[in-house]
Parts: C-alpha cells; sequence; structure tokens
C-alpha cells in the first residue's frame, strides 16, 4: 500500500477545540479507539486522549511505547504521550484544573463514567457525535484507501463471477471473496461478508450458510474491504440460471430506485432526502413495506458511520463525505434484492467508489467442467 | 460441525437470578450480546435481555421476528420474544414494578444509561461481571466446541510447519493460518493472528507484517479459531534455521515456566498463584522485566473474559473454567518467546485443549523446491 498518499492528522486536534464552545466543554476525553486514531494516527488497541484547551496528551501502556510517539510524530499530530499502566488516574491529574470535560457518551461505559466521576472534581458532560461528525468528511489520503478497497472487491468480484452457478454453497463463495479481497492487499474483510440465496436473500443481515445454490436463486453479495483501516461497501443481486419475472421485476425497481437516489446525491442536500427519493419509488412500485431498512449510512474508520441516510434525517450532506445508498426488496420465503453503491459527496453530485456492473441480473453461465 | 452436541441454555436464567439478593436487584437488564447468547441462545446482533423475578423477556427488532422465537425455543430458554423498533421504550414497560434494575455497567454506553434513568423509576444498580462470572464455567457441550477449535488450530499448525523457511512474509503465514482454519470448519479466527518474527517478536501484540523471515528468526505464532462463535488460543515459538543460544535459552525457561503453571492448575487454586508461578521462574532466571504481561485468562465467547489469570487475582480456579496460560520472554530489538496453551480446569488438575508439541524449536527443514 506504499503508493497510496501517507494519512495525516494534522489540523484535527484544533479542529475538535473548535467545537468546544458549542459543546459547553472546556476539555475531552476521547475514549473511542477509531476517533483516537482519527485524531492522533495512533493505531493501538488500547489508550486515552485527553484534548485540552492548549495541548493535547494519549495516554497508553507500556506495550506502545515505542509505537505511539512514532506513530503521532509520522501522522504530525500534536500532542504528548505518557506510558502509563493507570489511564484514568493519569488522565484525571491533567484535567485538575477543568471545569466542564466532555465524555463521549455513547463511546464510554457507564463503569467508566463512574470511575472518572470519582478522579476528577469538573463537570461531566456527555458529548455526542463530535469527532464522529467531523470524521464523516474524509480528506484525499482517506478517499484514496477508501477507492482502494473498494476496486479490490470490484476485481474480486469479477473473479468470482464463475462461482455463481448450481452448486455453489453460500460459505464457499464468500471465503473466496474475502480471500481474494487479502490476496489483493486487503488486510481483511471490512465486515462479515453476506452471500445470501434463496430465501435467505430475503433477510438483509443473513450469514453466509452451507446451503447450495439451485436453479433460480436469487443472490445478494454484499461485501466490503479494508485498507489501512477504512472500508468499503457495496452489494450486487445476481440470479443463478433464469430469474423468474418477480426476480426481474424487484431487480429493476430497486435499481431503478438506487439510481435515483444516487442521482440525488449532492452537496447541501438533507440526508432524509436521499432516503425519501429511494423509498418513493419502490412504494409506489407497490413494495415499500418489503423496503424495511434504512437507505444508507457513512462509512469510513467505521463501517457505519455518520451522516445515517434514513427517513426524517435533516442533516445536510457535505462534500467529502462518503455515504452509501443501498435500497432493497425482501420478499419472505422467496428471495430478495439489494443495490448499494459508497458514494463520495461532491459539490454537484457524487461519484462512486464502487464499480461493479449492475447488469446482467444472470451472469453469463460459466462451462460446464 | 453437525456432530457437535447441541448447545442448550436450560436452567440458565434461574442461575442468573440467584444471583440477584447478592448484587441487591430485583431485576437485571442484559445488553451484552454475549451474555444474551449465553443466557438465551439468541445470536441477533442487536437486542436486549430483561431478566426478572419470575420471567424474562428478550427484546429484538423485526430482523429477527423469525429467528429469535426459534433460538429461544432451540436452545431450551425460558424467556418470551418481542419485537419492537423501540427496545428501551418496551423494556422499561416491563420494569414499572421494580424497585432496583440492574445494569451492566461495564457493557452498557453512559448515553444508554441515562437513558433507561430516563425512562423507568427504578433505581439504577450498576452490576459488574454477574453473567460475566457464570459465563466462565463451561459444560460439555461448550468445551466440545473449543476443543474443536483448539484441534483446528493444533491441524493447521501443523500443515504449515513447511512455511517456516526463510523468504516466508508474516502476513502470509497469519493468512494461511487463517484459510486453512477455515477450510476445517471454523468460521473464522477467534482473534487476528499474530505471526511476530525477528525484533517483532518482542512485541506481544505485533500484528502481522510484510515482513520476511530470515535465518535465525524467532517466530512467535498466537492463533485461535472461532466454532459456533466459541474461541480457542494458543502460541507456538520456533526459530528459523538455527537458534541462537540466547534463543534456546529463552524457550527454555518459558517454556519451563508454562510447564510449571499449567501443573499446578487445579480447582480451588487462586489465579494468582498461576502467574506467580509462572512469573517466579523467569524472574530467577533473570529476566522477570522481559515478562511484561499477565499469565492467562479465560477463554470462551470472548477471548479475553474471566478469571484473569493475573499477579494478585484472589479468584479461586472452579472446574469447568478454561483459562490460558502464556508466560513469555521479550528482549527489544533481538526477538521474544511466549508458549501458551488453552486448559480446562478440573477437580483434580487441567486438561489441555490445545496439543501442538512445543519441540522441537527448530522445525525440520522442509526441501528446497
Amino acid at each position: 500500500m506504499s503508493d497510496l498518499p501517507p494519512l495525516t492528522v494534522a489540523g484535527r486536534l484544533d479542529r475538535v477545540r473548535a467545537c468546544f464552545a458549542r459543546a459547553e466543554i472546556d476539555s475531552l476525553v476521547v475514549t473511542d479507539l477509531h476517533n483516537i486514531r482519527w485524531a492522533t494516527g495512533f493505531t493501538g488497541s488500547f489508550g486515552l486522549l485527553v484534548v485540552g484547551e492548549h495541548h493535547s496528551t494519549l495516554f497508553t501502556d507500556s506495550r506502545y511505547a515505542e509505537q505511539a510517539p512514532a506513530q503521532l510524530a509520522a501522522a504530525g499530530a500534536d500532542a504528548d504521550v505518557v506510558i502509563t499502566a493507570a489511564i484514568v488516574a493519569e488522565g484525571a491529574k491533567g484535567l485538575a484544573r477543568v471545569d466542564r470535560a466532555g465524555l463521549e457518551a455513547d463511546r464510554i461505559s457507564w463503569a467508566d463514567q463512574q470511575r472518572w466521576s470519582e478522579a476528577i472534581n469538573a463537570t461531566l458532560v456527555a458529548t455526542q457525535a463530535l469527532i464522529t461528525e467531523l470524521r464523516s468528511v474524509k480528506d484525499d489520503a482517506e478517499l484514496a484507501r477508501m477507492q482502494r478497497a473498494a476496486a479490490i472487491v470490484d476485481e474480486t468480484l469479477a473473479e468470482a463471477t464463475p462461482m455463481l452457478r448450481v452448486g455453489t454453497t453460500e460459505r464457499d463463495l464468500a471465503r473466496f471473496l474475502e480471500d481474494g479481497m487479502r490476496a489483493r492487499g486487503a488486510s481483511g474483510p471490512a465486515y462479515e461478508t453476506i452471500c445470501a440465496s434463496g430465501p435467505n436473500a430475503a433477510r438483509p443481515h443473513a450469514r453466509p450458510s452451507e446451503r447450495a445454490f439451485i436453479d433460480g436463486d436469487m443472490v445478494v453479495i454484499d461485501a466490503g474491504a479494508m485498507v489501512d483501516a477504512y472500508r468499503s461497501d457495496m452489494t450486487r443481486t445476481f440470479v443463478i440460471g433464469a430469474p423468474s419475472e418477480t426476480a426481474v421485476e424487484i431487480h429493476e425497481i430497486a435499481t431503478a430506485a438506487q439510481a435515483a437516489g444516487v442521482a440525488a446525491v449532492r452537496a447541501g442536500v438533507e440526508a432524509g432526502e436521499i432516503d425519501r427519493i429511494c423509498r418513493s419509488i419502490i412504494t409506489d412500485a407497490g413494495y415499500g413495506p418489503q423496503f424495511g431498512h434504512g437507505t444508507g449510512h457513512g462509512v469510513g474508520l467505521d463501517i457505519h458511520e455518520l451522516p445515517s441516510v434514513r427517513s426524517g434525517n435533516t442533516a445536510i450532506l457535505q462534500p467529502g463525505q462518503v455515504i452509501t445508498v443501498e435500497p432493497g426488496i425482501y420478499l419472505p420465503g422467496v428471495g430478495g434484492v439489494r443495490v448499494e453503491d459508497m458514494v463520495v459527496v461532491t459539490d454537484d453530485g457524487c461519484r462512486s467508489l464502487t464499480r461493479y456492473p449492475k447488469e446482467p441480473l444472470c451472469p453469463p453461465s460459466p462451462p460446464t467442467i
């Protein structure tokens, strides 16, 4: 991955501080490891970041005595490192003169909040979505990794096409895809790959089973890769052999809804508007109740992050945000379809990072061996 | 995996209730998904279990409308299922007449604790390690899965031995091991496989890199598999080519320390005593400061669970608990060694689930191709 532009975090801690006034805090205790990674470049599995009004400190343990300072320096983070076996106690010392300390309320356990409450005198303020909101806008180095992750899945899925035949099991195909991602340089899948066939395709979160494909099956493949901890997300639906009229119909509707949703993505639009557009097309076609989940979500260091592309979300899309658009139609006992791309929001529209074609629904039969 | 005895949860909810008096609660809100799985058999990714004095209810959403009741029935769980989009609001209704509701303080976010605080009138009590302590003792069906997971890694590591040669990269070997686990029926690795070579072997949590093995490298392989969500954990250390005197010495010391620790495992012994025994052998040999982590931990649905096998832990080992014994010696810039087995505590000793041999340190050179 050495051909990718280096990840830098310069300026991010200042952008965190710029949120302090609105959040009514004068210091922020960051416990979410992806938030710490985003703000400092530190990739360890144990640490705590205290962002003060003037300087910031990362607390971690002796396992990371070499790694932590090296990663912060390489990423351009303006923060000190303290190596300690007692991160809360040490972190608390730096907050002795703070009035209102923010804690990431949805990323810290109640037990840890109680520990902080005992350790410092400051008022604890529950912050929500402070760094995660900043994280939703990606810079070029982040986008390069997500583009690479998406391209790896495009290529791997192309290689897997001959497996879309009678007899292949869901698990065989999922394993092939995950192996293929790794062989192309991904650190692994971005989430557990979904290969849902026949009646299983009616369940949006089905896990790969030993079920073998039979003629006429719809097969929903939902796959993403991870490159430098950044993730991709894409779904395509295929049919094994000859498709039923129903399969053709719901695939056409979902594809049209997805295309309309993607066409509406642009900086300045409300996230909920994308959901409304996709949903209205599916509802008008008579399948509204069969589309039971939100239209999409942000992607980055987490597979589900801000913004949520769901009904009623008034958050305004911003340039550089990466979202999925993934309407589906699910017919219990019969099958289902979902079509998903991951796109970058731009000033005048969006750019899709996932590029695998959505047609043909039935891949050409491979030669019988 | 159909040859494994079925997992049942019968009686577990009553064992949870039996802890109520000591915890001073009359109801428990279970948010940890592994705790929910253990208590009910439900494997979904979203849910909430309320254990009352007389009956229990699992709340989950429409994705699991079929799966949840089926899994609870199959596992023999005495609990109802409520399908809802608002699990906190629905769960709160059932707690209207409760005085003291336990929340799993280290498994619930502060934000969610605040939601519960607003939703119910009962006093919220922070419980710690209530179900996780029960979970630490495994029944035969659980042990069968952990034994299978351990055997899968034993076999896969044996198959990988020819790769212990100059030129293999850490990542190649890690990928081979993880693929081999899946090919043998594991759902995946139990954690990210560690293959740490040369100076990387001095870092206990090194991640596989593109570093290729060179002559004289110590290589620490820490690998586990997952079968039906139950995990295994094992570490072996090898040397590529001819070992240095240092490598031979620290491997002998760590192996002796590990054997002494395993020999001391028995129901009725304090967990901390196992750490003391391993550590004293390494310290007496002059490498105390180079053994910077705890001796082991419980394993099960989580890779790190109770009991913690660390200095000062006075918890008494119980029959059916599964723990690791994994002392190591790490020489920064040079290399390192760790030797680990996963054992079941019995009344008169223990039984190792991991069985790969610890010798020879240098596997026979494979023929040059």
